[in-house]
């Protein structure tokens, strides 16, 4: 059968074959399109050092660029019988361009095919995450805006502390996604490296020229040695997860604090209904299911990198098929985490907040440290102020007064949101997405 | 008792304080001369807003550099039935200049002191760590270099597969450690911004100038939100951690390969006997102690993240005593992976290769790929190359010849080593280290 | 619309469903048969309490064994637009037999309803999980026996150190089974107990007999209070996790010896072509792809309970819809570790020993600590035997004596497999499989 | 020098010693009464063997309980220089009664004597801990007998959802170590077992009687296969680890609460002074720092099981030094846990509760469904009355009647925390620690 061409004679019975594909088929649907990207690079460094034809390259080529339309039209499958997504290819190749199909082969193996489908598929990921993300850092940025006058308790311990406001709230994880994503850029500078010419991880006799196939796919550098090259397979993934792990981490807390707020015992937010469960004895019941479906989603992404490593650990050098089994668990990674995020952002514009938290005297005690701070601004040493304030409320006689006057950066009162979008725009514009896109345009002749 | 100004009038009894303070004095020595330069730049700011004499400020400032300086030559430390680092230093200010010792804490809270004495040592220790992964990044290199010529044989499966040489063994960690670098330098970047001045969590009356507290202590942002700021504990640790354990993962990879390689059914290296253990009844065994508690030493620090992850999950908005713990791990982390990566530093300095691996028949197949991509060279379609060569394996008629000729980049006859130490030198030169260096001189006058 | 009982009068609309609903339609087919016998059991119970008549008792108890049939036959499904399966089995009651189906509801929440089903899921398939440990352990200790004699070299830190045997290779993976078992069994134990009757972890108003729907069920006992049961939503997955990961880990380093003794370098074992994969260049190449997916397999399910605790962590008494998430982790799990250990099972039958492997003089000084041992038989003290045979191996007059007359218990000489063996009975007869069964047939009145 | 009985010629340089040693001397104080105790079975058995004569033996066997003697008395220290406890002890023994001290050796190595010590040490902290334990399950049982009648709300989704009671809540975290102590009891059982006289993994050329020594310290079962035994090192610590992070689970969890219900939002629990911090300015301000740090330090034991799982993984069959490093995370992981439990205990003997919680109107809903109960058990069909009462709330004319009569197994009006009890008293004396008690006084000569 042309669909295992690397099989031995010896037939593998049909349930050690289903073990070892496993969800390979499926999995295998993610990388179709970059599979087809890597292999026109390929051809076309092939002819450049003259192991094809030019003519040979044009046939190539356009095979290549209709089965890669096919896939974009959801016209693309992997055939019952054929083991992935490189011998489906390999196969329509052979299929409607005879042997000359078989030449893509030349100079390449399944490890360092399946190393750089890997990389192009993550560097569109990453791409496409970072556009989600970019949304909800926005969102929460403008509802920072809109309600920075908004004041609503501030805890420490889980006990009411201090006058925060949702101004500050909302901000609090939009600055929170701005380091997320200088982690995510690193984890993209590491992911944006060319692994294709490593072969089975030992490199190949042919003269490759691996610069080539690095500007071809727009690639920032050549991953070089070739036993690293094969390395960063397992290795890749944690870090993209871990990078991932840390937009949830961010996201989780902000569901945690939402479930909370969303509780009767505090009332600080109210979500739309249309996010909410309840019963219609309960009216004022309303479960907020889906932040802690978002909570839990996001809690086991933060244990996704931890499988990884769990999977890859006291592994010595060299490719074991162990490493297969992480694409289940990272190409649908990216999908969990996009959904996650349009789920919060669509939350996040639609919440609505209580504008009258602080009528409550339970809350009136915070703004006992701003008067002992106005009496310290005012010359009498901090902790003198302090005890005067601490006797006053002991004697009863201390009244809030429920303004706050905060002027320093980051502080209520000057929140700095221009300054932490345009930390975030720095990074954001660090990405350098274009270099690919071009890249890609030219392999697929547009 | 002026070791713990803020407790209460009820006296905590001594288990509950033994169980609160936990290891705390232990752990605040680390921060101790953070903690120092911390204060200077708070009160230098508190001088330039009014809030403190130009003479106060010279008074607590030539006290305060008494005082690092005393650190510094170890004779600092924290006294029985003093809480922490914090309380220590102003105990030492109010016993030797008085009340105007109290000051520095106007504008401060524990919080944010803590804060910003965590991401002062951290940056310092990142430093650290830098310069030893740099060592170890040119020792691998240069064994690289020095060993290119010989060659090994590359697994895949665990099974003897393709010629493989020294040369890219080395060169392979050497890579990997590149990589780790970009991603300890996104940690790095979130760990230098500055939390000062977010007071507990929610900012403060006064009218702090946090960009020049920034600028003073070297820190290339100011940790806007304040709620952020305080959200950043656990965060930055976590982030700090994921970065360090990637170090440790190249390093627990590349002991796994040094225990097998050294085992007699490989004899691949030798290690020197200063790190091996043995018995005189069995002199050829060499056991590599230090290379396996190496790579256990690295795979515990890279379940650390995880640890921190469980303790920082699903709390909400606000400081919690819980991030406490978290000293308790972080904190000793660095000395722990520079102890190690020194180590194996020497080990591979020392590491005797042997040149005469590919003698043993047992490798003589793996250069039956060679063959077919000569044939596949010359002409033949790379299938059919790969056919005459299996037949002629299957009749016995196939003769190894032990010469590799590769020349693309990153193969064993192009290593590409001086084009990994430029990526490697482009990041390390990111940093800036210098800004900070500078920063703590002006602090402490020099 | 009947299909969601629960819900307000407000739309929820499309992507919010997908988000809330998940993969629970597919879950929850792993739960259709437990959630019929659980309503035959609670029905049983509310006709003894008074709340269903003796007829309308057998109506629902017909249908619902007619529903479990279909269940069995594979012709149950759950229809688009209805959420769950507890929805679907009450729908299909209504739609035939009436308002009367309704009923099934009374003195019941969906939280005991799905946590009933969870529990006697779990107990089914922690039995079929009792049965795959059990064939594997009989092929381990068989082949332990067949294989008694044929020695192999024993390694301490991966060198060569003692004489060791395939009777003890394979005997040592049996006994780790049976330790597995003991804590496999008390996971049954804590979920062989009823929630039902908790209702929504708070109890219920009606005078329910919960110690009735616990015979009923065949459960030991009843998780009594109600806020503990809710409670084991979550605790129970995780401790079930955690013994079927203690197996995992059993099996994940029988493959990592499996993958190393299959290796060139080492040739201790050959696996049957049936389970390799290879290339006609190669023939030697023999790439164990069966035991490095075991490996990674099991390696993922060893870091399972990690995410689920993961999920849970942080979270205060009481229900939230994060616990939904865990059932896409834990339903799955049991085909995993069943498929893997049916895999193992069948290889473990397979795999041919290499009988010759101490012909090979680099294992002759593995007897010198036997010969050590002669002498100190004979009189001589422990060290200064050690000492002479030390000074005989340097002066090359050391000649090994490749016999080995162990005899105490444990020992290659004195297995001891068949105590070993009545250990994992012991263990196995505990488990008391046939009351719950006993209890099903009653119930679907067989 | 006697100290390193075992060491080659090569001197080991001064950092390769104290990287190797790490902190052994340090954790071997742990294992130094367990030391002595298995030497005195092991030279037993050995003059049973006549390996040793009567009078040999009785030297030996006195010199040891004074040994022990030291120990209890706090007498007893590892010397510099001195490796570890088993060196030490030799070294005691030889320096007092000459070359006879060498003799306890023979039959034995550094293996199965850490092997032996560290089952020894886990017995007697697993019977420690379980006391702790028992002790605070009769706390929570006494706390819920007494607060049985006092309502809270009870949360579904953090929001009010149902009455509960303080008698739930009590009881439901007692109810919870009742199925903790099922697993702790079978990690006992996995501990039980004697790895003495496996040598260093394959056993011994000496005609040991594991039968006797296994009686004489009192182990439930010899550890058969020596390969066996061997691999029990660190898979013994990960299922105890496991374990007792499932007792931290539900201290974590209680925590949780705690520290929730102690919040001014909540107000259910008062936590004594003595246990909580706070501010003169802000009186109500009860920083429940005792419970955040029982919080997270039980979060931190639940990651322990997946540190020592990151540093056995994917190790192959025989010991390696890796498993040295375990000790580190496992030995003073009794002291953590028991420290915590001894706390918590104190806490919640003597934490208040509120008993007029539901005076506050907030919380009249949550009785709605108990009226829908009334209705349903007076005849209405479930659903009518779920739609009547509904419809009475829509309308203003719902009434909350604030009583609850529940009467089931396991609810607030018949809790059943005798019968819980009578489960964890079967699981605790099934522990049966007087066999091992015995054997011990019975080697000390008591």
């Amino acid at each position: 059968m042309a669909s295992k061409l690397w099989e031995k004679t010896v037939e593998l019975n049909h349930d050690v074959e289903r073990y070892t594909v496993g969800r390979d088929r499926e999995m295998d649907m993610y990388l179709a399109r970059y599979d087809v990207l890597g292999s026109i690079a390929h051809i076309t460094m092939l002819e450049s050092i003259g192991l094809l034809s030019a003519s040979e390259l044009d046939t190539l080529t356009a095979e290549l660029r209709r089965i890669y339309a096919d896939i974009e039209a959801g016209r693309f499958h992997i055939d019952e019988g054929v083991e992935d997504v490189h011998s489906q290819v390999e196969l329509l190749l052979t299929q409607r361009q005879g042997d000359v199909g078989k030449k893509i082969h030349s100079g390449r193996s399944r490890n360092d095919q399946v190393l750089v489908d890997l990389r192009l598929f993550t560097r569109s990921e990453i791409e496409d995450l970072v556009h989600h993300i970019t949304a909800l850092f926005k969102t929460l940025q403008s509802q920072s805006e809109r309600y920075k006058h908004v004041l609503m308790p501030g805890y420490t311990h889980l006990q009411v502390a201090m006058p925060s406001s949702f101004g500050l709230w909302f901000g609090a994880y939009a600055e929170s996604l701005a380091d997320d994503l200088t982690v995510l850029k690193a984890a993209y500078d590491v992911v944006n490296r060319n692994p294709l010419g490593s072969a089975a991880g030992y490199g190949s006799s042919f003269p490759l020229d691996r610069e080539l196939t690095t500007r071809l796919l727009g690639f920032a550098s050549v991953d070089y040695n070739v036993v690293y090259a094969q390395m960063g397979r397992g290795k890749t993934e944690r870090i993209v997860s871990a990078a991932i792990a840390n937009v949830a981490a961010t996201i989780s807390k902000l569901a945690c604090d939402a479930c909370m707020f969303n509780c009767q015992n505090f009332g600080f937010i109210k979500l739309p209904d249309e996010f909410t469960t309840g019963s219609s004895i309960m009216p004022h019941k309303k479960n907020p299911d889906v932040f802690e479906l978002t909570r839990a989603r996001c809690n086991r992404l933060q244990a996704l990198p931890y499988s990884i490593t769990m999977i890859t650990s006291n592994l010595p050098v060299g490719y074991f098929r162990d490493l297969q089994l992480i694409k289940e668990e990272f190409l649908p990674e990216f999908d969990e985490i996009k959904t996650v995020i349009a789920m919060v952002d669509a939350m996040m514009r639609q919440v609505q907040v209580n504008e009258h938290i602080l009528d409550d005297p339970r809350y009136d005690l915070m703004f006992s440290v701003e008067q002992v701070n106005r009496l310290a601004a005012a010359g009498m040493p901090f902790r003198d102020a302090y005890k005067k304030v601490g006797l006053d409320i002991e004697q009863g006689r201390f009244k809030a007064v429920k303004e706050v006057h905060h002027t320093h950066e980051g502080s209520m009162g000057n929140l700095c949101n221009d300054r932490v979008a345009a930390l975030y725009r720095a990074t954001l514009e660090s990405f350098d997405f274009d270099t690919y896109h071009q890249a890609f345009d030219k392999l697929l002749g547009k």
